[in-house]
């Protein structure tokens, strides 16, 4: 039997000022407000992390706090392991587990994390306000006041969805702040103090990831070539406007183009309009090009405050001058009203069916199965929507491409027979095999090869060669009929750089608008100040 | 070229009083702040209406004033009509039309109203924060103090959704609310001052339609065997505990018989736990009879507050002892977190595809085709998702259920070679058949004849064979093979009620927990305060 809001208050009550609780009594406090087996949203965004909550969690008694059941968007610091193998907590429903991709899997192995369910973000915050709704959230923002108002700013993320699921529901609300002010004095309210009970300044402010910053000078000239190919044979031949790009090196690539080669193609103001998307350094020299009109962004970038504030043209920035992110509006956003998801992945299967769970790591999902599916509910057309469609008067269809290089850094194929996540699925004992998305939900494949234009293809056995053709030199690609090759070039279900007019010999790092991080914070006129680990000055 | 939001704010500012207007200043003040062409959001919930403003809004002067672009989710009340007849607004962009379905056609037709499009309302909402951000937002709050905090309770529905997506891109917020109270003086905040520009004192309180009561005097012996028939066929067979209810007496019925037939089956624990759903009055027997486990509302409903207010284990009520609902959640909750939607229709094609338009009436969807679409993105698995799994180890499917007699009131039948909307659509100039739900994207049939399992159809035409089937004595039905019935069935295609158990004799209104308004006024303990249209004593 667990014990009411009231009766959780009042035992924290000789702790409080208010709701403010003195930092040096956080241990002491989660041991008053948790019961065992309670369901506990612990604040684990991609980027901002509730840390000094997390650590002391790690701290409680197991013999007075155990058997948590977990609802975390993301399992990514190594305390949230800790947690489990003490005990503290045994069951976990999450989105995404990146670095500790490896534990995650061991742990489920050991019997001492069970899973409820891998979530994409969207998926898990709409559980919370109906069947995983938490009985205490653990949670972090820039600062509150003595009446538990809180400022989030630029780095919002899923903070407030995590604590209306859980104040709505008789659930207890524990914030940990950077920083703690008087009445008023908060540049903006972000969450109404009636919404929030226990405030904390914590010992150090809260754990920022740097995650969707990347260097340019990491960009090869094999990304160069597939981002020309991403530029030709898709956004220019589908009219994308609306768009998200995932994480990583490939469509940074694309990103760093716009303001040149495909600003040569005339293609400002043609493609790429509108962006669901977090505030990506590479995507500086194109904003200040004038090739976007909006960024709707799931969370913030560390480094990228300044520069952000500067645009509210393009960025949701609020009356004080300050941007707010919302993770579950831009998980909304990029399903509903973007036309393209172009992400990286590790491994395709024969099928086209994508994982990046690899090598016994169980990384999750995170945005991208939301991202990149279909909305069957969509009602609104588009140029590159229709561009789809089946037929004249039909529906069209979501552009979900994938991009990927034949071959990885260490000569691996990325291209397999059947993917690891069926492995690891069957060894966790899932019902599904953890696939990010689906063979039949792709309708591109982008690789060194070309396009692969999977939404053509007429039945499975067309798609299983279309993926083979993109598979290249790998063993996947070179066990095909290579006789079918040109049939499936004039059909147009594939198309090589030739077929789409880019020249291999212009693929070179050259045509990137920024080479460096110093070129991205010379294009944000000082405004982007990016972290130590990517100054190289 | 249009105003900053501080030249439009200076210009409003000598009629306030720090953020307070006087309410007869409200015209004066809309022809302050608004300009030609502006993108106007205007809360026409389902429910709330922010009639006030809507009204305000009508009585500019369309010299200065015109050529708004409003984004709105319904199109519902008559002045919202005309603001476009009046060349004040000459562009929409909406979800649903309902009450004025007819006018919207012909305004349509005229050239008076340009359809950006009718959406879904998440779909719309995604857009709000993407590429249809809006200058101006006019809302609806219960209160608000004079810092412009606002307290919206349990008819919250769209308005934090409506007020960030403009907040925080440079727009206006103004509040119209039933009641101004003193700063500190509101029950809870549900939207922080900070996002508000101007709050002001409507003439009267907002009006508050009663869409989801429905009298259970007018549920025929005909809608009681539809909801045996759904119960066995489809709510058992499946093992459906997470679902939402469309609108209709259909489904009322299914919730009328929840304590008394199903419960008859032994049902009660296995089926119906946790609802996306209004605060439906007809539920209220199921859950007083323990039946339900939770409950997340898209809105609130007249005369439900005080029922609502008392089961917090329920409904998701704040610390104030009041519901917060939220229309955005709620839907990304129907969309991802419930295994079912089933909701009825009026008008199917031989193809399965579904429409509310009938008659040149363009109504819009409302939020069924993002409720009544499976999330592709999905990667939680249920017993009831996973039974529709095309192969073990695959993923699962939602239930999306439609409900129909074959015949309607007027002896028209439901049941079409091809939908009025086809027709409506074309007139319209639109560029793909408004249907609400399209026949690929259905998978079970429920209509007086039993239940079509159209996710089990082989191929297109085993598909049409089965509506056929469910078609009964429609003309659509009666040109069916008949002699393919018996292998439909076999083939567990189709169902008759004899095959589900279901006794067309036991089909009475008699079965009914409640049979009138005072039943469920009486099963609620007297908090149930129903509307005064809806009192027959």
């Amino acid at each position: 039997m667990t014990r009411s809001k009231k009766e959780r208050l009042d035992a924290v009550a000789p702790m409080l000022e208010g709701k403010v609780l003195d930092t040096r009594r956080m241990v002491d406090a989660l041991h008053a407000v948790l019961d065992p087996h309670d369901r506990v949203a612990l604040e684990g965004n991609n980027q901002k992390q509730a840390d000094f909550l997390s650590r002391s969690l790690a701290l409680v008694d197991p013999a007075r706090v155990h058997d948590l059941h977990m609802v975390m968007s993301c399992l990514t610091r190594p305390e949230h392991l800790d947690i489990f193998e003490a005990g503290i907590a045994t069951e976990a429903d999450f989105a995404y587990a990146g670095a500790q991709s490896l534990r995650v899997a061991q742990a489920i192995s050991d019997g001492t994390l069970r899973v409820g369910a891998i979530h994409t973000y969207l998926e898990l915050y709409a559980r919370m306000f109906l069947d995983l709704a938490p009985r205490v959230a653990l949670v972090a923002a820039d600062k509150a006041d003595r009446d538990g108002n809180l400022y989030t700013g630029a780095n919002t993320e899923e903070t407030p969805t995590v604590v209306e699921s859980t104040a709505f529901r008789g659930g207890i609300v524990i914030a940990q702040v950077n920083e703690l002010v008087d009445s008023g004095e908060l540049p903006r309210v972000d969450i109404p103090g009636s919404w929030v009970d226990l405030v904390v300044r914590a010992d150090r402010p809260y754990h920022l990831e740097a995650l969707f910053t990347r260097d340019p000078r990491k960009i090869t000239d094999v990304q160069v070539l597939m981002a020309m190919i991403a530029i030709r044979g898709v956004y220019e031949r589908h009219q994308v406007t609306s768009l998200n790009h995932g994480i990583g090196f490939d469509t940074a690539a694309i990103e760093l183009l716009l303001p040149t080669y495909a600003e040569s193609l005339g293609l400002k103001g043609k493609i790429c309009l509108d962006w669901v998307l977090n505030p990506h350094p590479t995507l500086i020299p194109a904003i200040e090009s004038g090739w976007v009109r909006s960024i709707m962004p799931f969370g913030g970038e560390l480094g990228m405050n300044d520069y952000v504030n500067a645009r509210p043209d393009i960025f949701p920035v609020g009356p004080d001058g300050t941007m707010r992110s919302n993770r579950m509006a831009a998980q909304a956003a990029g399903l509903y009203a973007t036309d393209m998801f172009i992400g990286s992945t590790l491994q395709i299967d024969a099928e086209g069916n994508s994982s990046t769970v690899t090598d016994g790591r169980i990384s999750g999902f995170g945005g991208a199965p939301n991202l990149g599916s279909d909305p069957r509910g969509r009602r609104h057309s588009s140029p590159a929507w229709l561009n789809l469609a089946e037929c004249e008067g039909a529906r069209g269809r979501k552009l979900i491409v994938q991009t990927v290089q034949t071959y990885g850094a260490k000569g691996v194929p990325h291209f397999v027979e059947s993917l690891d996540a069926v492995e690891v699925g069957r060894k966790a004992g899932f019902a599904t095999t953890p696939v990010m998305i689906y063979g039949n939900d792709i309708t591109h494949l982008v690789t060194e090869e070309g396009v692969a234009y999977l939404y053509k293809a007429r039945d499975r056995e067309e798609r299983r060669a279309a993926v083979a053709w993109a598979a290249g030199a790998t063993p996947l690609g070179l066990s095909r009929d290579r006789s079918k090759d040109e049939q499936l070039r004039r059909d147009g279900v594939v198309a090589s750089p030739e077929d789409l007019g880019v020249r291999r010999v212009d693929a070179r790092r050259s045509l990137l608008a920024a080479r460096s991080i110093e070129d991205l914070v010379e294009w944000s006129g000082g405004l982007y100040d990016p972290p130590s680990q990517f100054r190289s000055w």
